[in-house]
């Protein structure tokens, strides 16, 4: 499909929304002033580093490419709006455009964004694909990494460790559940779980200018770990694996306390996970804090 | 240089713009909302499709990956605002990722854009570099490519062709030359050159539902085009090199004159090369018209 074709094709698949005054087309996509603040991130997925694609396909890589992107926003309790594509095909690799853009189109319908515009280029290298997808934060405002206090709970919305059985392709981004949860209380700090628990947390205490303690009884093993045979711990899965894309977020303990008696997210059960401390970086197993790296992946217990 | 790292480096150079809210290091980047509608664009540049890694270097390669994106925002006659750059890096390229962010920083600085966010990887691939850049219309508004009449004069900024022998890196984007044209003449239509004038110019056609002929004796045939020894003729080259970066625009005759006669933009010379028609797309060459295709570049005269 040559690129002309492709724009073509995208173009009658963009939904109509009155807020895109030129979509693909043109040498830029037009959006109409708004009166919310604008959210903007990037991501790239490559062949061999990120997925394979023969075991994957296009369809799963399409989906997952705008899937991560979704995920981002749903990191600062955003309304996804708006994404452009940029891909890389492997020359000669037919269907692949429209395998892709099946997946991305599919995402980005389900969560109300429009596929505004792109880029397709052939090479002889393997398949990489960017999206930039932009939103606006909810009218309570963005949820930034930075805000967590010492005391806070840290919390996460679902089971970790095991995605790369299957869960990295299928999970469905946590938008919705990030407003609800917004509605609810007062989300102090949030981040999405992409790079492992360890290190997403650490992300928080970083940015936030504050430590944390997560409890290892406490954090929730999805079944998923059952069925890698590695040598690891379940624990050192759910905090190291990543691409989880669950939530982990920060509250009041009073906030917390809250959600844990009336789990009032639909579909999801909430977890307490740690509290956060003036400083330091510990995991507490039976009753003894050691210290916690944040690359769970490379750290051994 | 990790991804952490490397953010940091990225944050420390961001430029403080109060449009800014939160730049690099959060799950998205958060900018002030504007009365303004906002123009969204993406390039991506290949290793050995678009540059040759060894032979350009990163500095070009990220100077023109943003340059690219500035020529997208020129050809709306818009005002670039922002950027985020995704990038897999082939492993083990030591310091690809400084040169290539130093020509992105050195290309958005000089046009006032700030690169607010990223995803830099790594692969087993060549390099892939994504742009996506953000801007904002004059309050004249958004040129399209639609809006091209009948009896328009075709016209451009700059002699075109040979490219290749290195104008295609060190080029600079036409945005203030689109912004004072606009604050000039009524522009109907606008596009810049990247597929070569035959092709853009029939881009032009097709989204005005217009035809349009060329004229061979008043198009500007860049000097470059005299090093390049294919065989080719300078106007096929002029016609179908692409990658010129220059703009092409309609507009009434009447405008038409007066920019040939005043030639009021800074710096550069601007010319008529064809005319705007019902139907049909042509080039006059002799007092001959024969039809044109598109594909300039495939095309033998």
């Amino acid at each position: 499909m040559r690129e002309f074709a492709f724009i073509d094709w995208l173009r009658r698949r963009t939904p109509a929304d009155p807020r895109v005054l030129a979509g693909p087309g043109d040498d830029c996509a037009v959006l109409a002033a708004s009166e919310q603040p604008w959210l903007v991130t990037t991501d790239m997925l490559l062949e061999g580093s990120h997925f394979q694609l023969a075991e994957a396909g296009g369809y799963r890589v399409g989906r997952k490419a705008m899937a991560v992107n979704l995920s981002d926003i749903a990191a600062m309790a955003g309304i996804p709006f708006a994404a452009v594509v940029s891909v890389g095909l492997p020359r000669g690799s037919d269907n692949l455009a429209q395998e892709l853009h099946r997946g991305l189109s599919e995402m980005a319908d389900e969560f109300g964004a429009a596929i505004v515009g792109g880029d397709t280029n052939s090479w002889d290298n393997g398949l990489a694909i960017s999206v930039t997808l932009l939103g606006h934060p909810s009218p309570r405002g963005a949820v930034l990494r930075a805000g967590a206090q010492p005391g806070d709970w840290l919390m996460v919305t679902g089971p970790l460790g095991g995605s790369i059985v299957g869960r990295h392709f299928d999970f469905m981004p946590r938008v919705s559940e990030a407003l609800e949860l917004q509605r609810t209380v007062r989300l102090h700090a949030m981040i999405d779980v992409s790079d492992g628990l360890a290190q997403d947390a650490h992300h928080l205490c970083r940015e936030s200018g504050c430590g944390a303690v997560l409890f290892a009884d406490a954090i929730p093993i999805h079944p998923d770990v059952r069925r890698l045979t590695d040598g690891k711990t379940p624990l050192q899965h759910a905090l190291g694996d990543g691409e989880d894309f669950e939530l982990a977020f920060a509250v009041s303990p009073e906030d917390g306390i809250r959600l844990l008696a009336t789990q009032p997210i639909t579909g999801i059960t909430l977890h307490r996970v740690g509290e956060f401390l003036n400083d330091g970086y510990f995991l507490e197993e039976n009753g003894q804090r050691q210290p916690l790296t944040p690359h769970g992946y490379q750290h051994e217990f």
